[in-house]
């Protein structure tokens, strides 16, 4: 049993079932509860507003879809579920033979009792989601069919939740809020990073950590927008998504490839010795395809377990709560929690007495007798970032060259700081 | 069958028998049926030109040559195969006994049936090259030796042909003119460049295809000196040599190792998965040696089929047209054509919307319904190209990293290209 | 039999017995010793002089030392071997009970019957090395302990040998004349440096070799500190240690990696076939410490057969002449002589005809008849030199990417030198 994995699925499946999308109250539902969890700053952007190349779209609400059968039976209903409706869907109330409604119909033939997930945000049309099956037992005939939603003026909605640190310098955590009933992707990440959130608040951090919850594209596109100025204070930066699966984690690289984000992650991923992969940036996925777009190129990575549409539950309905688990979530949690640890303590130092080893015995730094191993590996520690501390090297460089746990070879740059020999 | 194939085979088997060296009519002989195929500009530079470090030397010219035994049977004779007078011989008639005549024969003791290829451009020599079985089988006595040839002031003899171009940068495509009957090098490379030329003539190319048949060496030297301004124009350049063997497709990297033709033969070779072999460059081999000379350090690497000195039959009269085949040939145009086609579409693109993607919905250039996949392949491209471009990478870049096929990624960028997101 | 390792085998174990430190006579008798070899300049540095970050210590010597049993027999005895007294103890004149003289006694109960080596150079101490074996069979009850030495202010003594070369540009090789009673570590290594010194001596080398025979630490510090502006002469070094065991060869590369000491190594290990390792630099080890830190930061590597802490001997009595062997001392030596061999004759050339090929018949310098094979790799090699000198690579360079032995690519070098076609 692991209480916080527990706690985070209790917050996936109390997200899980409400109509998320890019815009409406479905994600201002989400972010009241994460609210109570976090306290959350809540951004509304009116309609139009123009964010970078794009324009913030009408709101989008629905109160109530159907089909409805000759006799009147619902056959599929939003109320049984939020992903029966294609997203953004227009309104809609009339009746049509299914020959003509089949053209609205969306379905998975290879899963027939699964319900896809589908929107149409940028182009109007309507339409319902539902499983093979059910498409299978509808005889010929007429149907009422009807969608009582709303586009208009409004606004969309996004929540900052902010972790100051010691310095200004900001690390971004993004998670995408706008995915209906759907439990990995992405009530999942919603959880673990609001977890996360919690747990570094209990100390201050180095960085100032900055948790984004937002729909998908237009949201980060919205938030890029509207911080052109911040986006310089932002060094680092992961986006989590499908955290709760039970595959092992994945870690898709910057755009740069070489970022200390994704040094740290490679690192913390191979140190821990837990199954995972890691893969080169590709342009699509999650936002981390808006913060490393090449005018950005932020440090911006991505950790997820089974990556996008890597898993055949991906956008359906059979990514349910029971598709996560309370391990997994556990898992995800600690892997952030390790990697910022690092992040946090990880410095450039310059050595101030770089010609020859500085006798460190007389600052009482150095085993005096020749020969005890019990403080050895501090001692290797201290010797390996006198070296490399020549204004090209980090302390994460220190501890890959060196094969010496990260902890040790901070501890050891801490001692060397306080004794004056080494400064950042 | 290949007709393409096959015709070049006819023109290797017309032009096989012809007795060529770095100069004389031999020479002129090929260019002429060349100039058959293909309107040609032939140059003729005088002896006594100084070019780089060398002088154009004396034209080399033969009628007849023979070794006649003492009932007047000729044993060697030149008129079967120009292969059996060393290249550049000087004149000689006289009658001598074999033991003083043998320190002028050239065989191959390891391959009695064939005929080596010899020459002594630079330094006064006669000699025969025969089968070790004619010499095994020849009675010591006398013989009459005759070599009925010139050394006189003439001319150096090359010939180019253009295919304009939409810039007046410049592709060259070289083959050396100057072995005598021997099939696969070079008469193979000369067919398929002028095939390669014809067709490249059939629509305008980007860049301006210069097609040079020279003599080795020496033919290049020349052709790079008279040409001080025009190398600058140069930006990429195949020696073609060794075309028509049987054997898998050999890649010579260019001098740079990643000069753009390097990475477009890579790629075409590997996308195409074609056997074949990528070497290193090294300073032996064909006129490579001299566009990639240090000085110039041209972007021009080699394609051949088995390189250089690769197969036994090399420098033999094994190396005949049985030993070429009409496949072969319309394979090595085949390369040529895909990787020129894929040289010709290479372009560094900068993203004009480089800050989150842009808008591709509005523009008709995205399908507005998630899920589809029909145009995913081409949208996945449009990704790339945005991504990528920012001023460090070009089209073969993108089509590398993202593992999509060349053309899909430029068909893309010509769409973002149209829709004003991206300019070169 | 080889006698230059019988020879060499023979100095260490003249060497071996003397009671060395950091400090004091014993470390005199030994380059007394050494420069019966080799004339050494011997140096004196005051105890309090600064150098670098420390300072150089009191002088330590010892006459007697001994722990006598209750009947007055000699159980621990400074006389039977230096190793015995923890090196730069403080005088003791006491008796006590063994439960008190516990603290001050040192084993290793892993290998009962050795004696380890310590030393409490910077913490005043005193204390005896003996042997578990030992300790066991001495029964409670009191002891006499003493242990004649002095701390006093005097002097700490290094040697220099230069070798005088073509240019100012020196080479130095560093070994550590510090340990008392240990073979290996490092009468070896000052057996080797002696021998090779004596070789360089019988020819004016390219390079000034100076070799400098000091204790470890604080002896390469004061030779830094003393010699901060010849420090900029020092083009390349090594540091010999270890250099008689049985082991294989291990190479220690610089702190920069690619610092040409480090090709030069890497290629004649290679090259000769020699099972060998080759180590990353890490910042524990010999002198190579100081030479690399990172102020200094020199081409200096380290040369040793098992390397530093690599086998059980290592700072025990077991590292006794015993474990030296003549053919390792030899081979050690051999490295050294073909690795110096090659960076002396190493250079960066540049091509004075680098637009095309230079007309290498002419001057004599190519087979004219082409075929012959007899100095085909000369001729090869004579192509590579020209097309890679071009001011980025040096002649290990073009032995490394041709595959042609380095002797050969220098001669060619020498060869194209004068003939006027390549300047250093």
């Amino acid at each position: 049993m692991t209480p916080v994995g527990e706690e985070m699925h209790a917050l996936v499946e109390r997200l899980y079932p409400l109509c998320r999308s890019i815009t409406g109250d479905g994600v201002r539902a989400t972010l009241d509860i994460v609210g109570e969890y976090l306290p959350l700053q809540v951004h509304e952007v009116p309609t139009g507003t123009p964010v970078l190349d794009w324009t913030v779209p009408q709101e989008w609400n629905i109160r109530d879809a159907y089909i409805a059968d000759s006799t009147g039976r619902r056959v599929v209903d939003f109320a049984a579920s939020s992903l029966h409706v294609l997203g953004y869907s227009v309104p809609v109330s009339a009746t049509m033979p299914l020959s003509e409604l089949r053209e609205h119909l969306h379905t998975l033939p290879d899963q027939p009792s699964w319900v896809p997930y589908r929107t149409s945000y940028y182009k109007p049309e309507w339409g319902f989601c539902l499983a093979q099956d059910t498409l299978d037992a509808m005889p010929d005939g007429d149907y009422e069919v009807r969608i009582d939603s709303t586009l208009a003026d409004g606004h969309l909605t996004y929540a900052e939740h902010v972790v100051p640190g010691q310095v200004a310098d900001e690390v971004i955590v993004s998670c995408h809020t706008c995915h209906p009933a759907l439990a990995n992707d992405n009530m999942a990440g919603v959880a673990v990073a609001t977890y996360l959130a919690r747990e570094l608040a209990q100390r201050t951090p180095y960085y100032t950590y900055r948790f984004i919850f937002a729909p998908g594209t237009i949201g980060a596109i919205t938030w890029l927008a509207r911080n052109a100025e911040r986006v310089e204070r932002v060094k680092h930066g992961l986006v989590l998504a499908c955290a709760g699966d039970r595959g092992r984690l994945t870690y898709k690289q910057s755009r740069r490839g070489d970022a200390e984000i994704d040094r740290v992650l490679r690192h913390v991923l191979t140190a821990s010795e837990r199954p995972h992969q890691v893969n080169e940036f590709t342009p699509y996925g999650y936002d981390e395809r808006q913060y490393c777009s090449p005018g950005f190129n932020l440090g911006v990575g991505s950790l997820t377990r089974t990556p996008y549409a890597g898993y055949p539950e991906y956008h359906t309905s059979a990514d349910n709560p029971d598709f996560v688990s309370p391990e997994a979530l556990a898992d995800t949690l600690a892997v952030c929690r390790e990697a910022f640890a690092v992040l946090d303590r990880n410095r450039r130092y310059l050595n101030l007495s770089p010609y020859g080893e500085p006798q460190l015995g007389r600052r009482g730094l150095y085993d005096a007798l020749g020969g005890r191993s019990d403080t050895k590996q501090a001692q290797m520690a201290m010797l390996w970032v006198l070296n490399l501390s020549d204004g090209d090297h980090d302390l994460l460089d220190v501890a890959e060259r060196s094969g010496l746990p990260f902890d040790t070879v901070a501890d050891a740059a801490g001692a060397l700081h306080e004794a004056g020999l080494i400064k950042t």
